[in-house]
């Protein structure tokens, strides 16, 4: 028996979620959802024989034939979404962030507690085979204490000014994905941000409050130490690295290359620049969270990565806003008094 | 408008290619034979929507309704099955060496031309990434004029006895996959080879009049000189690298890695293995190939590697053999008057 | 005709400058002072033609004959020494830190300024081959503006519990270096400085109020961002790293190895530790630095590294240790105000 | 008491011995000869305290205080000066080749052997960092029993055709140096050659019978496989690199670069090219070799590279020779007989 889907927001990353899901053998992909859903969405649909194409992501909700949603619909749905889905019984595969508002993060989160589905927060990057391989050696001990975690995060381009204005800011939209690392990795939890931020790349940014250049050290609860920096433009591609060391040594890892050629001549010695974005580096990540959702569901096995998981890395990007913001460092016992201000 | 497709002989290699066909929105798997066709088959079929399995490659090649086949059968079984494809006027993808009598091969290479269908030889190494990368650079002029072609191509774990006795042979089975990769990459012809063999690894390829271990040198039509070393046995994993060599400088592409991680500890800086064998590091390849014969059935475009080039390839081969054999260079063009001795 | 000079300090660093200089044609090592001098430092100097040995560095500064001296004693000699051979009108290398009160510092500085003479500060990074090119591609354009400076800088195992007790602490005594560092690759002043530190390696540190590992966020004067990890213990060798990144890419060194041997066997793949410690690391630094000193007298060419970088990397150095303390970031504008405090 | 040491031949190489000679405290260089000495070379000789310079190599060997001399002259004086030097009791280091000339060579090892002194050959090479720990791989049996040896050897330009004249061609000049390796790598004999040369780099070398690009197959006494490619000209540096490949894996080296530099830009990721010739890529090593030889005089160690190991290298070389004007594989127990016809 295949689990039942509905896409709720057919976006570019609904879409990717459909094509993996029509990969698996256990998966049938029934309904997709968007409020501008029209021609191109049948035709698309259609091709893969998706039979029903609605705007209202009420349609899919209602179904009682469905087993578990996609949510990938602009991050403002997503709460309301959760509730509503938990409370018809759905299991639930939502984007990340789930919220910019904690508050409503922990009531999403409580929701599906009290419905007794699952929920699993699409941070993509735990199933990259590079970042997988770190936390296993950290797991396995390789490098004994954990003394230091380094991440490196700088996308190829700066997004657009429509979407920079609502992205919610770079600790919240980007960063986010470092913070969840920074736990996945270190299996440890963060207990103290400071945030430094500075305009750099485009003016664009200040416009918004917002900065394209972050530096963040962490303080994790077992005592090791973190830094995260970030740039919303890397013009030799997509940089994504990470760094842990500790007692016995350190594990990194390096970007990915779409080939391994080494080209030598007179001018020097060249190879071609990193895969250029997440879509390319991230394509198998994306494969493997959608396969364990589906296994988790069918099989019952654990989730790779829970509510909790989206709830914690935003308290942590919140903390790193407020600490950019009060320029001092942050302790996460303070985000709730501190947001009330 | 779908090609149909039948596949003969239904191995590892034909259940490989029928996956990678049916990603492919372009064609169909219509048919499977195999002479030990039986329940496994049956359900491995019904699970991909396959609706014939037969024992009997006939009934494939007599349906009108099918387009084109893929030989995966044994090696002595592709000269009559391309005969007979040819006459009926389907389109053929063959597995490497079409035989290892290049004048049956003339006899195959020149049916498919008088069929008028397409033959396209799964020279799969074509199709990988680092290899294409060299190629382009080759012909994009980067290095200049070509000097020296290197090839290095070592399996992880010898074959088993069963296949050893039949293989052909090192030069006709294992390396005939270089051979083509020096055309492929020279754009050149090879006219004289001279190669060095010895059963280093195990003893049992000397019991078959075979050798484990060789280094053969090339000298190609334009001038340039090329070698070769392979070995059944690379204990460190599958060992695939090339490096071209001219006027302008070099290209060299190394092994895949299953990551970038690099650990560092008090024993040394250590990373993991490369990819293990064919199937994972020439995944993506096979995809491609099979995408490309599809494409140019469907759309027209030339073949990416054709019966000339499985025949190039096994002349290469056996100038090889007989060269191992005579323990002195032979010339391309002495190998029909040699074999004839 | 050539430059005489003298040491003053005979400890290991003592020993190395001086056999640098006897390789440079331009230098002559004619005398050296050690509070400790004996039959061992004797015969140490008989061996090189050294004709002087004494207790008393006054000896040295008070001989008309000798140009320049190498100060290589312990930290809270050499403002004293300083001011004697500036007033003496004697040349001065001098080691890092000059020392660990930015006052005294900044009296030495101006009583070398107001003595016309020449005072060099033993940073001797700024000499290695791999920052060099850094600071070249910078100066080049190469990265475009500079937004983010990277330095990771690990000790493989941790000074002597004597030595932690006088050390100024891992801000003043380690990470100056990266300080140093931080103003010659950026070719900016830091204007604020956040550190994090842990007691992660050795209790021991703890016990004198120091930490072993730290990370340190800096905001520079032209708008980038830097941050600088230190561990008193990395297993796997001395950890040298720097990158920076910038509006047009990025340069990256990685650290030096005894060879390039990589062992592939079934186990993994493998090269040898990085060069051990910085005696191993940067020899040829410590051999140019002395070059370029001995040709800034010689040629009248202009030092490399004055008094003034060594003042700035101990204001930096400070306004880290009163960050740690006061658990807070902290502007080099406020050091003096805090130092008060 | 001190080596004393005279050097006959004072161009290039001969001077880069003087002075690595001059840094050992146990060598002292009294003399230098060269059949062109004039008053730049006693200018040379006074700034290095050399009290004698002469015209005349005589002048040196019948000094009966000089312990041993460098034989840096022409090729075609070496067997004469080891001859002269072994019956004066003179130690002696020559450069490579002792002559081109097996049965010349042979009598001087000849003339060593009955004087009873020590003859050490200029093979560089032995003494680098990597090859130095290739080799103690395989002697220490991390790759098991050896299966390939493969060596590439590129110079980054073509010499001057006045020394391509009376170089001996390619595989005596250059090559010679791969021979070596090989033996030294393999701790084997070479038993049999194949060699495949052409002219692709520059015509010249073909006025002179001689070949610009060479890929030399070896097979050894322990059965192992090798292959040797040269090429007069890689734009991109020099090119020395080898693999060794056997039973439990291999250990390959890479080229030494100036630093580990890697820029990346819109363009790609570059580093800088290889160390550009042998005084830069070698300059260890010709520290290292003078400082063995001075060793094994003063303290009686072995000599790590005897007369014989010249003698075998020009074996390999003169088989290379012949099997490259036959056209077919040469073993090296027909190199006698085949040089007489």
């Amino acid at each position: 028996m295949k689990i039942r889907i509905g896409i709720i927001g057919a976006g570019r990353i609904g879409k990717i979620h459909a094509d993996n899901l029509l990969r698996l053998a256990q998966a049938e992909v029934v309904a997709v959802s968007d409020l501008y859903a029209g021609p191109e969405l049948e035709v698309w649909a259609a091709d893969r024989g998706i039979s029903t194409v609605t705007k209202n992501s009420d349609d899919i909700i209602a179904r009682p034939d469905i087993d578990a949603v996609f949510i990938c619909s602009s991050t403002d749905t997503h709460v309301p979404l959760i509730k509503q889905a938990a409370r018809a019984g759905k299991h639930i595969f939502c984007e990340k962030p789930v919220s910019m508002d904690i508050a409503q993060t922990e009531e999403a989160v409580e929701a599906v507690r009290q419905a007794g589905v699952k929920l699993q927060i699409g941070f993509n990057r735990r199933f990259d085979h590079n970042f997988k391989r770190v936390r296993e050696h950290v797991q396995a001990g390789t490098i004994g204490d954990l003394h230091i975690v380094k991440i490196t995060s700088r996308d190829p381009n700066p997004p657009h000014e429509d979407y920079i204005k609502v992205s919610g800011g770079i600790f919240m939209d980007m960063m986010i994905h470092d913070f969840d690392m920074a736990r996945f990795l270190s299996g440890s939890e963060v207990e103290e941000v400071y945030a430094q931020g500075n305009v750099l790349v485009d003016p664009v940014f200040a416009k918004y409050g917002d900065v394209d250049t972050a530096v963040v050290t962490l303080r994790f609860a077992n005592g090791a130490l973190g830094v995260i920096d970030n740039s919303r433009q890397a013009v030799y591609g997509y940089d994504q690295r990470v760094e842990v060391f500790g007692s016995k040594g350190s594990v990194a890892v390096a970007n990915d290359h779409p080939n391994t050629a080494v080209v030598s001549t007179a001018e020097g010695i060249v190879s071609d620049k990193p895969l250029h974005f997440f879509l390319e580096r991230y394509n198998d990540a994306y494969i493997e969270e959608t396969q364990m959702f589906i296994d988790s569901l069918a099989k019952g096995a654990p989730l790779p990565v829970e509510g909790n998981d989206g709830l914690q890395a935003e308290r942590i990007a919140l903390a790193a806003k407020l600490s950019s913001r009060l320029k001092r460092p942050v302790k996460l016992s303070e985000i709730h008094e501190l947001s009330k201000a």
